[in-house]
């Protein structure tokens, strides 16, 4: 490779209908549980990956939003571009990366699961290496678990797979099956104090954890009949039990990660009422952090959305529908 | 009986370590698991029964604090003397039941557990009926299951037992055998949507109910050896993390039951800040309602108390150390 090789990708976030947590295998980031999510069309990162055999360095540089990012996250985005090398057959020049989210990065949207999505087809793209969906799937399960859904449009599932080739995502339903609206109520934009990435080993160490994997197969089949079907009312409450369940799992880990903070509760509490006393028909995920996320169909939205900007400490609210996959928009160079 | 037959009896709720939840029999309220909990001996209620074969109504009476409570309270009151007069083997007269909580009765306090464990002794006094503690813990727990633990003083287990006779409670460490301190942060005095008693019949449509129960063996001899060697660090972290099982079987049931505010989640996080940063030894416990129970040595107790009384949403903290159990405080007259 003697010419600056250079691709520019773009991917969508996405939000668990059916939550990914535990390892099976942490170096294949095998998870215990298949997932499902919708791929987010308006909340995404773009990153551009130039490998520079020039580079004055001879190191990788990575720059988020437009600051140079060190420590445990460029490594962690180096390990990933050592990977695709390695797909490629290539000792590898270093690499510039630059990524760039349109919402908060600590907003309680997966970024990560845009970032490696992202990353994995605009660094395999401006090397050349040419990998098929399935392939692209499972390199981005090994940087994010749910980057491995990113990389598709609409409803994805993510088959938990036995082996780094069978523990990809498939989608379900195209974007334009059902324009689900996904309104993200930010409570908090702290860093979280234990990452996802580190509390995905824990949940072995919970009683309950065995449990909910278990009841997940009923949970998944439900979800998927309810998407089949736009069925809300049988999707909602699918939801907000596996992202009960989840948050129920670590809590009990030890230790006990508690991600919820007092504006959670508000939140949970508020869906609720709206639903019992308006007929509002709103349902709640949460993440692996204090921030909830509230799933409805376009003629609800604009009622969820002012009710929720009145609630005490909900600082923000974002929006998005569903959206396409993981795009490139800039080709390389050869 | 010809002559009127009263007795008054006093007994003090209790918080459980390890919680009761859910019912394997729901005629004999007997529970799916042994709890274990501490009498608090300065949160009790005073209860007198009056058999009264001259009641010019020809029915039960009722009065808790001073008011006249008729509906379902009543009926359940009623039910018990019926199971009273039964073990007597007579027709039962009316009774006058009068009733007092020296806490407020909707403060996230178990007034259930105080009132039936006084009303079963009372109201067995007062028909001169010589029931034994196991006898009368069996009784009370008729009328509300963690009412057969208020029958001890100090530390109590109830064995879940297998029928009527063996689903008792025991005294596992008397209440000078070491000096906690319940403080009840207070955050709502609202009644509960769904009152523990129908909840209980929930727990079983949780898919984490049975591995809540399946690890309860381990937690319930983690709390045993932390009481007899008076370990708080050992019995802190298995009384949270048993609380937050017992949440999220209670959030994960269908239908879901949510109980926290979000003063309860300020106040979970509080406790785990004030041991993180500040080395305060307190844990927290929590019953079915938002109100958060904080345990700590006699040593902490001013600093948690004053730390608790400045969180927001916090309207008052109560307080108390283990107590006697129930105690006949006035006789019968024959």
């Amino acid at each position: 490779m003697s010419t600056t090789a250079k691709a520019t990708a773009r991917a969508g976030s996405n939000i668990a209908f059916i939550k990914y947590w535990g390892v099976a295998d942490a170096s294949l980031n095998l998870p215990l549980n298949n997932s499902i999510s919708m791929t987010l069309g308006d909340l995404y990162t773009t990153t551009t990956v130039e490998w520079d055999p020039d580079s004055p360095l001879n190191a990788d540089t990575l720059q988020i939003d437009g600051a140079a990012a060190t420590g445990s996250k460029a490594e962690r985005v180096s390990r990933h571009l050592d990977r695709v090398a390695q797909l490629a057959g290539i000792d590898r020049p270093p690499a510039r990366v630059a990524s760039h989210n349109n919402f908060p990065m600590a907003s309680g949207i997966a970024s990560s699961a845009s970032a490696f999505a992202a990353l994995s087809v605009a660094a395999a793209a401006a090397l050349g290496l040419h990998l098929d969906t399935r392939a692209l799937s499972a390199l981005a399960r090994k940087g994010s678990g749910s980057a491995s859904r990113s990389l598709f449009g609409g409803y994805v599932e993510w088959e938990r797979g036995c082996d780094d080739a069978s523990s990809i995502a498939h989608p379900l339903q195209p974007a334009d099956h059902w324009a689900l609206i996904d309104l993200v109520a930010v409570v908090s934009t702290a860093e979280k104090t234990v990452s996802s990435a580190s509390g995905h080993t824990l949940a072995h160490t919970s009683p309950l954890n065995t449990a909910r994997i278990a009841s997940l197969d009923r949970a998944l089949a439900q979800v998927r009949s309810a998407l089949a079907t736009r069925n809300l009312a049988e999707l909602g409450p699918a939801i907000e039990q596996d992202a009960l369940a989840m948050h129920a799992v670590m809590m009990t880990s030890s230790p006990s990660l508690l991600y919820w903070q007092p504006a959670t509760l508000a939140i949970l509490q508020a869906v609720r009422r709206w639903r019992a006393n308006e007929g509002l028909p709103v349902y709640f995920t949460i993440d692996a952090g204090p921030n909830v996320h509230l799933i409805c169909e376009p003629a609800a939205a604009a009622a969820v959305s002012s009710r929720l900007q009145q609630l005490d400490g909900v600082q923000a609210v974002l929006s998005s529908g569903p959206g396409a996959g993981t795009t490139l928009i800039q080709e390389a160079l050869f």
